[in-house]
C-alpha cells in the first residue's frame, strides 16, 4: 500500500512548555510532503523525523497566530540555505501574504525559488488544492480569529493486475498498462475478457481531517464523516468547559464526541494547553466517549 | 558571591540538525536575564533552561541573519500571553525596527507592555547599556552582513563588612550600610578607625565577552583583553580555513588564538556548522592553543 502517513512535529498550543513544540504535523503521502501550520521550531522538528526537506511543497496554515505560523520564515531561510530551486507553495488566509513578504523581502533577499502564495477562504468548504496523489478541502472552524480546518483525501489508484489471468491469457506486457487503466482484452479467438477478470480493485481512498484552533463544532461530522484519521484540537479538559468556550477551544470529551458522531476510524488529540502536566487525564477522557482514540507527541508517525 | 552566569540555549548556525537549536544565550546577573540572540526556540529553550520569563528585560541581537534573531516574535508573544507590563528592551541593528514593528502590528496587538528599540551601532565599540549590576559595550566584528559582539562587565559591588571589628567597636546596625558605602567609624574617644580595617574588599568585578558571528579579528584583543569567559565562534575546523573566510566564520584554532593573546580565563566555543557531526574535533583543536576551552551545548550552564 502506498504511504499516507501523518508525523507529529509539535503538539503543544500557545505557551511553550518543556514538553512540546508549537504546533505542526506533515502528512506524508506517496513520498510528497504536505505541511499542516508551522510553529517555531517545525524545521527543526522535520529533521528530528528525518524527512526530506526536499519532499515539502505545500505548506497550509489554519490560521494566523503565531504557535501555528512563527516557523516559516525558519524553514523558507532554509530552504535558500539548502539550495531548493521549486517553488513553495503557502496556503493561508489572504491578511498574511504582506506580513509573510515583508520578512521574505528582508531576511530571504535572492532566493533561487519562488513562495507561491495562495489565499484561503476559511469561511466555506471548498476543493483548494489537487495532484495526483491528493485533494485537498477547506473545513471552516470556529476560533478567536479565522480559521480552518483541512481535509485531506487521497486520490484513487490504479487496480492492481491478475498476474495469474494475465498468464492464462498471454496477455503481452506492453498491454498492462492499458488493462490498469480499464481495457478489456480480447483474445485471438475473438473472446472479450472483461476488465474486472484481470484485475482486482485498488485499496480505498484514505482520508484525514485536521481541525485546529476551534470550538466544539458538531456540525463538522458533514465534513469528517468517516475519515480514516482526525486530528482534533484538545486544549481542555471538560472540567474546564468555561474556559474552552472563552477563548474558543474544544474540551477532550467534546473532541471524542464529534469523532464518535463522526463515524471516523481513529481520532488523533492534540494542541494541549500548558495547564496539564499530565497529559493521559485528556486521553482517558476522550476514551471514554470514542475508545480508538490516540494522545499527539512529537515525533509521533501514525499510518493511516 | 551574587550571581554571574551564562546559560546556553541554542549554539548551531543557520542549518538545523538534531543536535542544536539556533543562537541564543541568556546572561544572568543577580538574577537580571539578558538575553543574547533569540534563534528560532529560544523561548522553549528559555522554559527548559527553567529561567524566570519575567526577569528577562533586555535582548541584545547580534546580527540580523534569521539563525540569531527568528525567535523574537514568539518570544514577545508569549511575554505577552504571560500577562506581561514591563518594558521589553530590543538591542539591534537599526534595519531590525520595521520588521520587528509589522510583526508586532500584525500579531502582538494590543500587549500591556512596550517593546522598546535601541538602535545599536556595530560600526564601534561603545557602552550601550547600563544599570546598577552591569555596563554592555559592543564589540565590532566582521560579517556578511554588519554585526557586533557584546561585552558585559559586572559594576563593583560593595565591600565586606568585617564582622569581628564591627563587635569589637560595637558599631550599631544601623551605622553598617555608611561603613559598607566607604564611612570610617569613630569611637567614644574620638578615635578614628580607617574604613579599610572595618572592611574586606569586594569580589572582583567579573566580564564576558560574546563574539558571533565574525571572521577572526585578532584587533579583538583589545576589548577582550583577560575577560573571564570569551564566547566565540568556532563554525570551522582549521581544515575548513577556506570556507570560513568565504563565510566571513572563524575556525577552532582561530578562536583559541585570541583567546590565548587575549589571556581570557576560559573560552566557550560554539555556533558549530551543520557538517560536523563529531564536534569533540573542534574542542580537540582549539585546546591545542588553548586549554582552559570547553565547547557549548544546550542548556549548559558556566559560573563565571
Amino acid at each position: 500500500m502506498e504511504k499516507f502517513e501523518l508525523t507529529i512535529l509539535g503538539c503543544g498550543s500557545a505557551l511553550p512548555t518543556t514538553r512540546h513544540f508549537a504546533t505542526s504535523q506533515v502528512l506524508n503521502i506517496r513520498e510528497k510532503l504536505y505541511m499542516i501550520d508551522c510553529g517555531e521550531g517545525c524545521q527543526l522538528q522535520l529533521r528530528r523525523a528525518k524527512l526530506k526537506f526536499s519532499r515539502l511543497n505545500h505548506v497550509f496554515i489554519s490560521h494566523l497566530h503565531g504557535d501555528h505560523c512563527f516557523g516559516l520564515i525558519g524553514l523558507i531561510s532554509t530552504f535558500g540555505l539548502l539550495g531548493r530551486t521549486s517553488t513553495l507553495f503557502v496556503h493561508a488566509p489572504a491578511a498574511f501574504e504582506p506580513v509573510l513578504q515583508s520578512q521574505l523581502d528582508f531576511f530571504c533577499k535572492g532566493l533561487d525559488f519562488r513562495v507561491e502564495f495562495r489565499p484561503v477562504d476559511t469561511t466555506r468548504h471548498a476543493l483548494i488544492y489537487e495532484d495526483r496523489s491528493v485533494s485537498v478541502y477547506t473545513l471552516p472552524l470556529r476560533h478567536r480569529i479565522e480559521c480552518c480546518g483541512f481535509l485531506f483525501k487521497e486520490k484513487a489508484t490504479l487496480p492492481h493486475i491478475r498476474r495469474d489471468m494475465i498468464d492464462f491469457y498471454r496477455i503481452p506486457v506492453c498491454e498492462i498498462n492499458n488493462i490498469k487503466n480499464g481495457k478489456d482484452w480480447v483474445t485471438e479467438e475473438g473472446i472479450t475478457v472483461a476488465n474486472h477478470r484481470l484485475t482486482t480493485p485498488p485499496e480505498p481512498q484514505r482520508s484525514f481531517a485536521y481541525c485546529s484552533d476551534t470550538c466544539y463544532l458538531p456540525e463538522l461530522s458533514n465534513y469528517v464523516n468517516e475519515v480514516d484519521l482526525l486530528f482534533h484540537e484538545a486544549t481542555f479538559l471538560h472540567e474546564d468547559l468555561k474556559r474552552a468556550q472563552e477563548t474558543f477551544h474544544t474540551t477532550a470529551l467534546q473532541a471524542a464526541t464529534l469523532a464518535r458522531d463522526s463515524k471516523v476510524k481513529k481520532l488523533c488529540i492534540g494542541h494541549f494547553s500548558a495547564r496539564y502536566e499530565d497529559e493521559s487525564l485528556l486521553l482517558k477522557e476522550a476514551k471514554s466517549i470514542f475508545k480508538q482514540t490516540i494522545l499527539a507527541h512529537e515525533n509521533l508517525t501514525i499510518k493511516i
